[in-house]
């Protein structure tokens, strides 16, 4: 899941009250980095404090017949723990590669990679994946026996996050073709 | 966004730590409604509590010609408040109708509604959508005037949920076709 997913939302405490924002991270062996501005408040907050990072991947709806037992096919994962601001600039600079690389497999080797000024410019918090847990639901609804004869339809429509064409932007260089990672992002034959 | 979006992130706090959990949701006039098991002791701990629900739907992913200027397309809503569990019956059985209603537009009327005892099982929390902000990021990359000569495709991939064919449930009754608010769910061609 945390794989699959490239867009996370992170708890955090402020003043008493919780926040939750959306970010990107990737996964970098037993950690999970997240990255945003610098000047943001909500990765300042973060930064050694406890936080709470949860991806979900949702798959499809599920209509039983029942009001009461509609429910959503999703994967989800949660993650706790006390997030560190990165500050050596070696693994700043892996995390943020990481990054692009989980958004989009296949980028991070052709880009320019951070200037010393841009690495001043971004936070990196990073949070070790120790105190987790998954929730899976997938597949058909389940009904009370005294409904199924109902006429109703029941079942699951699968749903998935896929790609349209890509999207070349107005000022791009003559002649630069379409990688293929581009080309095949999240289409519908392969999935990811 | 809140119409669009059917899955949220509800934050609440849990002895000074945050919790962030995927729910469905509806919005019924300046309200959001959340619902979940009444043992569920995440809802039962953000009825009466400060909450944070934020809504998030990813629509494309942005290559710059650097590492740093890449980003994702989204739209998001945050929604700050005290959620407050609802009791009375008839705005419960509303907002349960909303949800599935939301969640798969045109199924509310075809299904049974709660028996007194599912709607007991049922917990439903209530947040005024007063203390709400909202962020967009749309279009292409904004490339540092220097990069722009790179030969590097930089553009955008737009990205949806979509959805694939309804799967009927196996012990579906004969003769019971698929809706059509099932079968044309989240279509390419429609969108929502």
């Amino acid at each position: 899941v945390l794989d699959e997913g490239f867009v996370c939302h992170l708890g955090f405490v402020v003043d008493g009250r919780p926040a939750v924002l959306p970010t990107a991270y990737a996964r970098v062996g037993d950690h999970l980095y997240l990255h945003g501005a610098a000047a943001n408040a909500a990765l300042r907050a973060a930064g050694g404090a406890q936080v709470c990072v949860t991806v979900t991947i949702v798959d499809g709806v599920v209509l039983a017949r029942s009001a009461f037992h509609h429910s959503i096919n999703y994967r989800s994962v949660v993650v706790f723990g006390e997030a560190t601001t990165v500050e050596d600039e070696d693994e700043k600079r892996q995390a943020l590669e990481a990054i692009v690389e989980h958004v989009v497999p296949g980028r991070a080797a052709d880009v320019r990679g951070p200037s010393a000024a841009e690495l001043r410019a971004t936070r990196v918090i990073r949070l070790p994946i120790v105190e987790a847990s998954a929730k899976v639901r997938a597949g058909a609804p389940i009904d009370d026996e005294d409904d199924l004869g109902l006429a109703v339809w029941a079942g699951h429509v699968p749903l998935a996050l896929r790609a349209d064409e890509p999207v070349a932007a107005p000022d791009l260089a003559a002649g630069v073709d379409v990688p293929a990672y581009a080309r095949s992002y999240r289409s519908a034959a392969e999935g990811r």
